[in-house]
């Protein structure tokens, strides 16, 4: 049976999980010197979050010839915190757990598209500060509208279900999926996507590719005018990653008004501080809290401690990342 | 053909369609004295939003024995502005537009909900206070949750339908419905709601019955525990009329914990001014513009246009209230 050292925490079902399986497990956070000097080789595997960091150096100090760690779980999705070529070189499984927060971001998406397009933010501001401003919130449905789609994976179907429940139609871009979905339009050029949509969401990774992939080009080809003929101008949200949106050419379209709304949980640089788009009461955000519920993070810890559970049975889980 | 008055606005496509159905529409606001005094009598039909008023005095102003209108038209839902029992005695058609509006309330009462689940307005006014709240704005999902719902008129049964496309279980209360949806769970009694769900949205109009029907009873009949087993808090939203919601009730089960969170968009008084609500965090509004959209306006005019040509050629639309 193994020995588990989980650094940033785990749910208690996890926990439990994971000892009726027979496995030993250490919740303990181990800082980064300690890492460097060897404090994970004691272990058969390790679980972290965002804050322990495992690049080539805390990797190769946490391996040994006849034992050290041989599985890296990350809780959560992005990986960006771990040296996945410098773990296959080692030997080291590495598995995250992507689908947990699936349903937390999907929720959180339409929230802030509807947020946008009924000025939730700016309405219940305008109560506290004491005014009435039914008249100047007239808003735009949903309902009839085109809503296009960066990236196709699990979260972006999600969205599409839940929109076409709306009465939306759906386009997407997605260079790396090749299915459809019975209902969306796929596009092979990511500028038709802007071309047809009044209503933008993204779900990419941020890649060199998709740096600043919402730009000023991009947002001057937004119709402005619905499928359904109303002037709903244009809104575009983004639940993914900081950097996909040109934050400077997305305040511009607002001023300018190309673009009648923007909605981010994810930033260029975060935590947020001063940004020129807080001075647009069309922007609305968050602070990257699209994962943070508490089922997300139930599912986390139980989807890692099957993982594990796997991993100690098989030698290898099925969604490894290596 | 008819000479039609209209006091409060409509929409250009709703004039042409009555104009090229050979009426002649006459747009101009009408003041109280002036319709007291027959202004209105030199018409066939009139037209009203919410700031004309037509009780019985206004009417009988109105008719004539050999003419004066003959049909009242209110671009809108709300009816508490005409004396229907005064029209049916002088042989005065009344309708309204009940269904223009549902596809937009249905879309904000949406927003409500995840506003509130997900903190949004929290969320947004803390980044605009240069704070990065995010270890603070943790949510929970709705997926999994059943929602209540008190009424289930036609906009119940569209957020019934976009509640069950995000995952919830709907249960409903409607003393007045008969049928059911499918997969929607019809209580006889109101507190049984109350006791099951953990999200509760109102649907019903404000009568002596459902005046504070959302009490502090009732808000502590309800469970806290999702039917996930997530331990989500409680949930109210409310986009029906002011009144049903009991304020101070609701605002002393913020204070106390029994409610996670109030969402509103109507008022027991409006403009809502000063109000212990807005000390919480937990609540969220907007100031009455459920039904303030684009396409909402639109539809108003182009149904009215309609029952007005019905009412020409039939003497009497088929969805009359009297």
């Amino acid at each position: 049976m193994g020995r588990i050292a989980v650094t940033d925490g785990m749910s208690d079902v996890a926990v439990s999980m994971l000892k009726n399986a027979g496995h030993e497990v250490v919740l303990r956070h181990h800082e980064k010197g300690e890492i460097a000097n060897g404090s994970l080789a004691a272990f058969d595997a390790v679980v972290i979050r965002s804050a322990t960091k495992l690049f080539a150096e805390e990797i190769m100090a946490s391996v040994r010839v006849d034992g050290g760690i041989r599985f890296i779980g990350r809780a959560g999705v992005g990986v960006d915190n771990i040296d996945i070529e410098a773990a296959t070189e080692h030997g080291v499984v590495v598995c995250n757990t992507p689908g947990a927060s699936t349903r937390s971001v999907v929720e959180i998406t339409i929230a802030h598209l509807l947020a946008s397009t009924r000025h939730i933010t700016t309405a219940d501001r305008s109560l506290r500060d004491g005014q009435w401003a039914k008249k100047h919130l007239r808003g735009t449905e949903i309902g009839g509208k085109r809503l296009g789609l960066i990236g196709f994976g699990r979260i972006a179907r999600g969205v599409s279900e839940i929109a076409t429940a709306f009465g939306m139609e759906v386009h997407a871009y997605d260079p790396y999926v090749s299915s459809s979905d019975v209902g969306v339009t796929m596009h092979d050029d990511v500028d038709e996507v802007f071309r047809n949509c009044t209503h933008v969401s993204i779900h990419c990774n941020l890649t060199e590719e998709t740096r600043h992939l919402v730009n000023s080009d991009r947002i001057s080809m937004m119709p402005g005018i619905g499928a359904d003929g109303t002037e709903c101008g244009n809104h575009i949200v983004s639940c993914a990653r900081g950097g996909i949106v040109d934050e400077a050419a997305a305040a511009e379209a607002l001023r300018a008004g190309q673009l009648s709304s923007l909605a981010l949980d994810v930033f260029e640089i975060e935590p947020l501080g001063e940004s020129q788009l807080l001075s647009h009461n069309s922007f609305h955000g968050s602070p990257h809290i699209a994962a943070s519920t508490s089922e997300a993070q139930a599912r986390v810890g139980t989807e890692m401690a099957t993982l594990l559970i796997e991993f100690f049975e098989t030698g290898k889980p099925s969604t490894a990342l290596n």
